[in-house]
């Protein structure tokens, strides 16, 4: 029988002819309202978890000197020996203990070091636990490989959100691979108490189950002894490095570095050529002079890196002074990354609301729909930004939440 | 029950704990001889698949200027506009058809573009065929993803590599989701011709399952007709950009740019939002400024690709003609890519021959065992070098070959 020629192009035939879960996955909901509003004229665009400041030169410089130095070929699977040294380096300064150069594994992305670790420990048919709302960029890969998300929801409550473990830890079965926590936590802004990081590593290693750590605003802390220096608990703390533990994180917050698209993944030395070849059927390593740059923001990105927090602090204080006495407007003070995640009375539809917001006031927040289970009656903005940007977008905020 | 604290970080635990597939995936073999031999001094590397030549300066110094301009932002998941028209445009000039930019997608790689393809069309159980021997990285990445690799071996005879296509289609069963093809091929230097790509296409539509294509090694062509510029048979020539066809390419081999990582995916453009995803949830984009410098390189490199489809074409004359008349060396001369092939007789386990290779006289080759069924008596040594640099390299070969 001849083939129809037209029938061939159909996109119905083209999309049925996909792996299903890649078909029926959706857009993530940050992603569309982004797409929605990316050019709209004078948008302030809170949607998105960055800053509003370009990476510093004496960053890109290194990336430069690389680029003229000819670094532009193959390089290590699991990243160059100086950036992997750095990072041990790095980690020491922060949580006062050695750390290993041999744990580390530079990826394109802290997105692909959670792909990577997904990948490690995870397939058709097993499970992996998260805590919700969450940011979307966790179920989503893990329902793309055949890992079942099975996301606990979190409470609100009294201006503020909690964590039952009881319940996190009844979700837990004999198919469950992993506990993925990520803290302080994107989008709430919820910070994990040490009693209950403890009480995760010892229920996972009573179980034999991986924890997978998502840290990536650890540095981006206002809770209790934040302004003396303080971090926030951290699996670092009680973990070891050599245990079913990884550790996510990103060059791209801390040091204003989200478009370069680098990231790394802390895990057991013996585990080294899996990662290495995980990282290899990906994309195969991480470009050499990028590299190169992030070495010089671990090691001269301090002062760059006070002033991120510093201006998020400030932006915190910004966007919860304006919002804090409205009326019908619900949020818990975030103790840490850069997120007010709110509520607002009668605002119906999650994403419809958002691009109402886009349309008649140019702030573009993300629906909270987007976060999953428990997210559904919230926005997220992101304060990572400057004070007069901030201001701004919360006088049209405000004005038009008062006018609705 | 107490755990013990050393139980805990014992290597073997934490293996055992990863998912099967990704503790047995072994590394790869080009990898592994690269590391086995990266420091050696004076070592000649013809084994990867890249040239001497850093990434030019008119190339680099696009992404410097995107750099200094601030470009440093989350972008675009597809790959920025104006880069997806300038990949539109180069196949326009190169096949004299229409090309639309929305068929594009810009991926961390060519790797990435081949995972995202996978990840698209075939999960957990199902199968996709690939002639053999092929590069690594095709079956390893379907391995880990669950998907079964079914390699159907290539012939060696009279000097020529030739498949077999009713043995192709005989292995196509229910669970078939796609047949992979790479032409030139990477390591054999064979060039499909144009009957069998156009069976191929013909048996897909009949049968309802996905090309995919990788055709990255295009431009290098030996072939008939290459010295009046004619282009090696393509599946462009014969498939709708709108049916189930995917192809595969990347930056790295066209214009000195290995080390980046940045390469295209073309797909149907009703599979959009599916590719859109499936690079947000790998490394959720590429860096704006390595793109405006694929850019460059796409609008200006021609001249820098004629020079390194010059120097492979001379580098395919010195290593032929080096080898050709030596007793107990066989390979088909390659009319594409820019590898030679060969078997020795006599050299025994093919990993412990290219490790003697690299102790004794100091030249990088990857073992055939790495690209699977058929290539284990075979060397695969990559010729897209300088002249100097590839007859040095022959001098050593056939003086240590005549000695042995």
């Amino acid at each position: 029988m001849p083939i129809n020629q037209e029938a061939l192009v159909e996109p119905g035939r083209v999309l049925a002819a996909l792996k299903a879960s890649a078909r029926v996955e959706p857009e993530s909901g940050i992603i569309q309202i982004f797409n929605y509003g990316r050019d709209r004229e004078g948008i302030i665009p809170l949607w998105v978890g960055q800053g509003d400041l370009p990476t510093p030169k004496f960053i890109y410089d290194a990336a430069v000197k690389s680029l003229e130095d000819g670094e532009t070929f193959y390089t290590y699977q699991r990243g160059l020996p100086p950036l992997r040294q750095a990072l041990a380096e790095y980690h020491e300064g922060l949580y006062g203990k050695p750390f290993d150069a041999e744990n580390f594994f530079v990826t394109g992305s802290g997105m692909q070091a959670m792909q990577t670790a997904i990948q490690a420990v995870a397939g058709e048919g097993d499970k992996i636990i998260l805590p919700s709302p969450a940011w979307p960029n966790y179920p989503a890969p893990l329902r793309l490989a055949g890992v079942r998300p099975v996301e606990v929801p979190m409470q609100f409550a009294n201006r503020a959100w909690s964590l039952d473990l009881d319940r996190l830890f009844d979700a837990v079965t004999d198919k469950t691979r992993a506990i993925c926590i990520n803290t302080p936590s994107n989008p709430l802004g919820w910070v994990m108490k040490a009693d209950q990081i403890l009480a995760i590593r010892d229920f996972c290693r009573a179980r034999g189950i991986w924890i997978v750590a998502d840290e990536v605003y650890a540095r981006f802390y206002f809770g209790p002894g934040a302004d003396t220096g303080t971090l926030p608990p951290s699996f670092h703390d009680v973990c070891d490095p050599e245990e079913q533990f990884l550790m996510v994180n990103t060059f791209s917050k801390n040091w204003a570095m989200t478009g370069w698209r680098v990231g790394w993944l802390q895990a057991p030395r013996a585990m080294g050529q899996v990662v290495e070849n995980l990282i290899q059927y990906n994309t195969s390593g991480t470009a050499a002079f990028m590299q190169r740059a992030c070495i010089t923001a671990l090691e001269q990105g301090d002062e760059l890196l006070a002033q991120q927090v510093a201006q998020a602090r400030a932006g915190r204080d910004i966007v919860c002074s304006a919002l804090k006495d409205l009326p019908g407007v619900h949020f818990a003070e975030p103790d840490g990354a850069f997120y007010l995640f709110l509520s607002v009375d009668g605002a119906g539809d999650a994403v419809n609301f958002a691009q109402r917001m886009i349309d008649d006031i140019a702030v573009g927040v993300a629906p909270g729909t987007a976060f999953g289970p428990g997210g559904e009656d919230f926005m997220r903005l992101c304060f990572a930004r400057s004070a007069s940007s901030l201001q701004e977008a919360m006088d049209r905020l405000t004005g038009w939440l008062k006018t609705r």
